[in-house]
């Protein structure tokens, strides 16, 4: 069953960040410029009546031995409970998929400039989504304490 | 810049619904099995202290012709604005993905319940990760009204 699905980037991060680090990334400015020779002019049309957009991008700079199939501690922290891969959402991961919540700062055709993107200047991105209210989370977000902690200086 | 990225489904949605229907996804009872040949028995350990997960899965339904590479009416609606594929939520979009926000029911071992996944029988999954607070959209979400129209009878 476990057949390859190939996708093309759709565009590519621009941003001021060229090195993974984890934390503050809300100091970061950037934008994605989206692929000419693939979409029209119109394909961000309406963008920007959404405060945020869904950037889903791949973590490019991870390498395969990397990536794991079962559990780690996040960080490496002994201090934090061992979890599961899908558990977290540390890059080192299958398929090396990262999905963001940004503020949208402003577009201009294909070029459009983000607030708060964890993702460094040659990411690709393969889709991007607005954030519409229905798509939250239903109910009440709950997480366990470490996750919190993790979070902490994260923006 | 445009090379192709090749990902392998972590697993496959299981559900109740097997057509791709607009609306109603809340009464469809589904869970995600994720292929033990890929991954070790831990790798959704401590999952379960979360909520809510996130999944990326693959549109795998839709043919070339229906993917739109500019701007569209959603639904076909022409009281609604045309707006660029990536001003919707749409499954006929480049790539194919769909991210979406699903209660967790539950884990064991490899196989996961949800509650609210908008993704039919047969689905690839790409990817699954916890709901963090941290990862909500931080600030007011700002929607336009086409969009809070559409979402009105999804769930």
């Amino acid at each position: 069953m476990t057949k390859t699905i190939s996708l093309t980037p759709i565009g590519y991060v621009r941003s001021s960040r060229t090195d993974p680090i984890d934390d503050n990334w809300d100091s970061v400015e950037s934008w994605i410029e989206l692929d000419p020779a693939l979409f029209q002019a119109d394909a961000c049309q309406g963008l920007d009546a959404f405060s945020h957009i869904e950037v889903v991008y791949y973590f490019h700079r991870v390498e395969d031995p990397e990536i794991v199939q079962g559990a780690r501690h996040p960080r490496g922290r002994s201090d934090w409970p061992k979890v599961g891969i899908f558990a977290q959402r540390a890059k080192g991961r299958p398929n090396r998929l990262g999905v963001t919540a940004a503020k949208l700062v402003g577009v201009e055709g294909l070029s459009i400039v983000v607030h708060g993107l964890d993702a460094i200047d040659g990411t690709p991105v393969l889709d991007i989504k607005p954030c519409m209210r229905s798509f939250l989370p239903r109910g009440e977000v709950i997480e366990p304490t470490w996750a919190t902690e993790l979070m902490q200086n994260y923006w």
